[in-house]
């Protein structure tokens, strides 16, 4: 930056305002200035409210996407796992109902890191995971993986090093000092109806992944009635942004379009999630978690790739599915659990720590096929069951949740058990039920399959 | 507003973002909560900053920027002339350099108003003039009128309407407890770059304006070098959604669209142009101010037109220089600023009551005639003689300015006196003299003639 003409903040605005192209310059004076108020001439939240409107209705070109990325991501600490010498994977989903593949693939990717160590014993891989917390309709890993009694997701930053160092995978918290030019963007996004935009998310998204100090990532962009994003379009939009930032920063990405039509796999809550991830890695397989486990091998298959552990992304999906059934997933999550002091002792009988105070099973009102639901509505009535937060910072349930017995194109007789609902207190079922019972139709004749991976978006497309 | 159904500030921004239309109760409940942060549910700063911005980039449909110019009119007091049973008429500028016709206009529709007295023996037509300060590069009102002194621009609202019911005519101020919303939404717009919006610099006028409780209004738009809007069609734009929405304000609202290519008059300053108006009034007609004593009659007759004392506007221009040469305007005028508190004596010998420190002749430097100049640059350079203020709040120079000896188009000798600079420091004179001398475009041949009234706008046009 040059001295001689000093970046004003009104300036800035003008600019992106009248559709201009930012200076890295500019970008990164004005997100100094946001996570850090006591800067002279920082930006005052209307100006970061203006910006912010101003880059909704403009969006932002490459580059600028980039520098507000980078702008972002070291606008704090960064996490830095050069010091490992080992290959960083991550892999990140945009939200959805049921979505539990992150218990999957860290232990998956652990454990071929643990079979391939570096010259100096450390993982061959290494799966830094910052993870979020329940948002909407979607659930949260950190929700879920604290369930497990003990389970400590605010590691410090040395203990999450230690941690990789040792077991090759952990999985954490967004800690108060990474990426903090996010966390107040967020906060003023929420407020000022600048959160849908595909930039801002891509920014949001990239900077906190771009801070883990990552070789690779790979996306799981959701799409269909369950994702955030509620077009095919818009969901490619930000798989491509998302791609192309993680390219310009170096960090090889590659976006998955993903079906989001359903709840992933057999069950949607918190502990109820751990339990099928750990049925999986204990060898029992449930027909309605197929969908989980193809998804998972496609993911950790992307990953076992790019680390260099298969010539190609299909060859790492059976490489994956065979580290799951060998026992070396589980090996490696029993590893990962303890290590942030969580008792491993509950996945012995991973079912009777299953404590629902209520249920209530929701039949087949008609026969036929069941054709459709609206999985956002499928997502908020898990919310409502007790598994999401009724005010931030508050508890979830960690047995509330629901079990599906049908998936989407199944031939179903009328009276047919479709789904089971769990609560921890009778009065929270009667509106999750009403809300499935409405949103599940049921057709004469079976819908069009779907794939469960539309589409493979990777720098070169 | 349907009280079963909250307004919330994010949903509203959420609207404009999206290209909708507002709703009258949205903007109601938006600007009630801008003019009392007390309220709840009244938006934040970063809010209101969202939509000033959603709206500069998505503009305003006429209902809504009626509606919201009415929200801002009664966000606080509003001043009632109901009781005069009068015709109140006003005329607002756009802002110019050497632009005193406020001070003409009053007197000749005060004197117009004298003379035809309501059955109460009320002045038949009153000017409540509400006016602003010197901004950006142009002269302010208020700072040319308490030049003379002892000059009250502060008058309480009951002194302003006693002084309209005696004089037919009264100038002041913005008040604390007048369009209090304006203010505050002023003060968001200037640092968050979303003043230049013709939408949000029509709300913000015009609510001033109809909060004087008028019956008809005239629009001097300014046009060309010297005005804030820089092309002819934004400047016609402004003047059409600055008509329509008087209109739907049930005030008969007139914008002319008048030339701003150089100073109007023979005086820039404070005091100077005060003088220059006295002169006029008083009977002199120096040929310098043959620009100003067109515009104000032309504006004058517009007024008196539609004030019902003329058929036609141009009757109306006739009779404007009637009062003017009959000495009714200067009669009017001694009235006016004796009601004000401010000090005749003055005007016996307004010549010498200039004092400046300093003067400085800039000559021709070649023959030819004079064809251009940047009118902005002008007006800096006015304004930084010591006529503008240096910073919020500070004091201005009486006695800065200029005098124009030519007008553009006039025919000019080498080393011929074509401006006069005053200022009270001669350390402020080195700088505008070279702003001038380099604005200022002397060419072989003589420029085309332009007309001072390029357009008339009318509701029905």
């Amino acid at each position: 930056m040059n001295s001689q003409t000093p970046i004003h903040a009104t300036d800035v605005i003008r600019h992106k305002r009248d559709g201009l192209s930012l200076t890295t310059e500019e970008i990164q004076h004005f997100i100094r200035g946001v996570a850090d108020q006591s800067n002279p001439g920082a930006p005052t939240d209307a100006q970061i409210a203006a910006l912010l409107m101003a880059i909704f209705l403009r969006g932002l070109n490459p580059q600028e996407l980039a520098d507000l990325t980078s702008a972002m991501r070291f606008s704090g600490e960064v996490f830095d796992a050069a010091p490992l010498h080992t290959f960083t994977i991550d892999k990140h989903s945009t939200g959805g109902v049921g979505d539990k593949t992150s218990l999957l693939i860290t232990p998956i990717l652990a454990a071929a890191g643990l079979a391939h160590p570096t010259p100096a014993g450390i993982p061959g891989i290494c799966v830094p995971m910052i993870s979020g917390r329940s948002l909407g309709h979607t659930g949260g890993t950190l929700d879920k993986l604290e369930t497990i009694p003990g389970f400590n997701t605010q590691l410090s930053l040395q203990q999450f090093f230690d941690t990789l160092k040792s077991c090759g995978a952990s999985l954490i918290g967004q800690t108060p000092t990474l990426v903090p030019a996010d966390r107040l963007l967020y906060a003023l996004r929420d407020h000022t109806a600048t959160v849908e935009s595909p930039f801002l998310i891509t920014a949001s998204i990239m900077s906190k992944k771009l801070a883990e100090s990552l070789n690779a990532l790979v996306l799981d962009v959701k799409t269909g009635s369950g994702a955030f994003m509620k077009s095919y379009d818009d969901s490619k939009h930000l798989a491509n942004l998302m791609v192309q930032t993680g390219t310009l920063a170096g960090t090889r990405t590659v976006a998955l379009l993903t079906a989001m039509d359903q709840p992933l796999g057999r069950f949607s809550g918190n502990w109820v999630e751990v339990w099928e991830c750990v049925d999986i890695m204990q060898g029992t397989r449930h027909p309605m978690s197929a969908d989980l486990i193809e998804l998972t091998n496609i993911l950790s298959g992307w990953m076992l790739h790019l680390a260099g552990q298969s010539d190609t992304p299909e060859a790492g999906a059976i490489l994956s599915n065979e580290i799951l059934r060998s026992g070396a997933a589980y090996k490696a999550w029993l590893k990962i659990v303890a290590a942030h002091n969580g008792d491993i002792s509950v996945f012995e009988k991973p079912a009777a720590f299953h404590k629902p105070f209520t249920t209530r099973v929701l039949n087949a009102p008609t026969a036929g096929y069941l054709a459709s639901m609206d999985c956002t509505e499928v997502g908020w009535a898990v919310q409502r069951m007790g598994a999401g937060r009724l005010k931030p910072g508050g508890p979830v349930s960690a047995h509330a949740g629901l079990e599906m017995h049908s998936k989407l194109g199944e031939k179903i007789e009328a009276g047919q058990p479709l789904i089971t609902l769990f609560s921890e207190n009778e009065s929270l079922l009667a509106e999750p039920y009403e809300m499935l019972l409405n949103t599940l139709k049921i057709t004469p004749t079976p819908p069009a399959p779907q794939p469960l991976v539309r589409e493979v978006i990777t720098a070169s497309a």
